[in-house]
């Protein structure tokens, strides 16, 4: 068994509000032909804090991709560790203890990757294996956790460590004008998180199964365009609606465990705006409160790409978490577009002082008694 | 059980010959103050011909990293379907029978990645996981084994298809003039790898066991510059004394396992360039024979990074393979600097028509009675 700990996560310390945001937009984008339109999206995505890595001054400035990638470098240097040593803490691990390192970012690129730099300043064992993801996107929350999950199968008892590191400050392209870009400049915040899969014992989510689902033919709705200026990112109108087809994929991959993803206690999902949400619980019938981690992520942090799973989940540890076996999933969307989904039941004490979730799965099928 | 089945190559048709380089060499940097020592290092590599996706007069161009980026997205997309395609006949498996694809390359960059592509242009299953790696360098040839390997291991019968892409030439960058680079200039190729791990049945290398090891503070050893002009290779001159450290790490992994490393019947290596190949023999006290076919992909192809390792495993597949049960490794070394190595015994029945391998370590070692 595997289970996915308490995760630890940080945010820096300079915060745009989404009063800033649209007064910015205004400001900006004065003569933009849809300025309205998109100053409506902003609105809607409900976002209403975000931390960036630099005062919104330098953040508009774009020095050039060299200077970018550089200052993705020192950021994650600076502020990784902490993140990373609190996680171990949660598990109660030391670096020591760990046996893989799954590094995923998608918002800057080193070679060697941080997982390298990470194991020789922080102490990690020589033989820790690196698996630094940086093209799977908003997915690789999830991803992190499949691979996590899958690394513990092929070896009962091992540790695996998991750091999302996304800046997306730092793709901001001034010269990129498509209302799927002046939304996404209004969407997407900064954020470091960590936390460790345990082989054995741990307080958190029991990995049961993971899967994976690419939505056919949507390669185009979120890609980057890969420049001299760096990462551009490119925001297909199509993908808000985009749960259409990977609530049903949710549903399918559940349904060989007989488990209804409708009749779950708890859900960990990317928030990558507001629809994902809105409409997982049209699709899946479910109210939204079921979604209010992960809509506080977004309300309160934006659009934190792979670390948005992560946030969402340390507000369910916040609340006290979930009852013993309490079943749940946990889902990262992004390019391809591509769902990683993980299945699990809580696994340990109930902590914090938080309310409960609300009766498990188990509980409530239980008590249906009467014949279809 | 997990078996790497033989791999499919492919090379691109533009072919630049070891003294059409030298030449070059010097006539670009006629004015070099280290131009003889950069001709001696380049004649030193030994490598005869490399094959480039552009005719030379193109590859020594800089269009801009956006050209170079899209040119590497064009040539993968035009050229890696056939190689796959080949790989899963060799493993008489088809697209539907795949559980994940590792693609692995660190010449471009792509989001969604290369595996997005695959799924939807050739027909593979929605739920086929990715797992792009874009960081490990030249070591990713092997984490990509070892990794498939780890997730057969957590789902038994599984298949993963592994695809290195690495187009290096288009690296190249006009600018960077130390010697190193003049040398790297003169030591990279481009080509293509695939090959399938099956999770039951097929002839190759049965995966017994792998593991990984960083060499402590050796992070700026072989590393990126990333820039406004794209990834620039920035190679050390320690670089070629690295097996003095990776050696004695290849033989302690072996031990638990009770085998001598210096005692396989096959080794398959990164061939960075000549001294890996000189000192692992010397570290290892074994013939320059036993790795012949590193060799021949570093005379014949140069440095195709993470393309290296199924290249040579090839080389051993045409020349008939091992005896049933013999052993042997793989190894991929890379950035970090970081070794990733794995263990393995040659399953199924020998073809083609070349010669055999020498006896199995475990015939050898029957014949030695005589007491130390």
């Amino acid at each position: 068994m595997a289970t996915l700990c308490r995760p630890a996560i940080a945010v820096p310390e300079h915060i745009i509000t989404r009063e800033e945001t649209l007064e910015l937009a205004r400001t900006l984008h004065a003569d933009h032909p849809q300025l309205e339109l998109a100053l409506r999206l902003i609105g809607n995505t409900g976002v209403q804090t975000r931390h960036l890595v630099q005062p919104i001054e330098a953040t508009l400035k774009h020095p050039g991709f060299t200077a970018r990638n550089n200052l993705y470098e020192a950021e994650a240097k600076a502020r990784v560790p902490d993140v990373v040593s609190r996680a171990l803490e949660h598990a109660e691990l030391t670096v020591r203890d760990i046996d893989m390192i799954v590094y995923v970012s998608c918002t800057g690129f080193m070679m060697p990757s941080m997982t390298a730099w990470l194991i020789n300043t922080m102490g990690f064992r020589s033989e820790t294996r690196q698996l630094p993801i940086a093209q799977l996107g908003c997915a690789a929350g999830g991803a992190a956790v499949n691979r996590a999950h899958d690394f513990c199968s092929a070896y009962p008892g091992s540790n695996v460590l998991i750091v999302a590191c996304e800046f997306c400050s730092l793709l901001y392209q001034p010269t990129d004008l498509g209302v799927g870009n002046l939304l996404s400049n209004g969407l997407f915040g900064d954020a470091i998180a960590s936390a460790v899969v345990r082989g054995d014992g741990g307080t958190g989510v029991k990995l049961e199964r993971n899967g994976s689902h690419l939505v056919p033919d949507t390669e185009e709705w979120i890609s980057y365009g890969v420049k001299d200026t760096g990462f551009h990112f490119i925001l297909d109108k199509r993908v808000p609606g985009t749960m259409a087809m990977l609530a049903p994929a949710m549903r399918e991959m559940a349904e060989p465990y007989e488990w209804d993803v409708s009749e779950l206690d708890f859900y960990i999902v990317h928030a990558g705006g507001p629809r994902i949400l809105d409409d997982l619980g049209k699709y899946l019938r479910l109210e939204q409160s079921m979604f209010r981690y992960s809509r506080q992520t977004l309300v309160e942090r934006g659009n934190i790409a792979s670390a948005v799973v992560f946030d969402a989940l340390e507000r369910l540890f916040q609340d006290g978490g979930a009852e013993h076996a309490a079943r749940g999933v946990i889902a990262g969307f992004g390019p391809g577009i591509t769902a990683e989904i993980a299945l699990g039941t809580w696994s340990g004490a109930v902590t914090g002082n938080g309310h409960r979730a609300r009766k498990t799965s188990a509980d409530r099928n239980s008590s249906v008694t009467l014949p279809a």
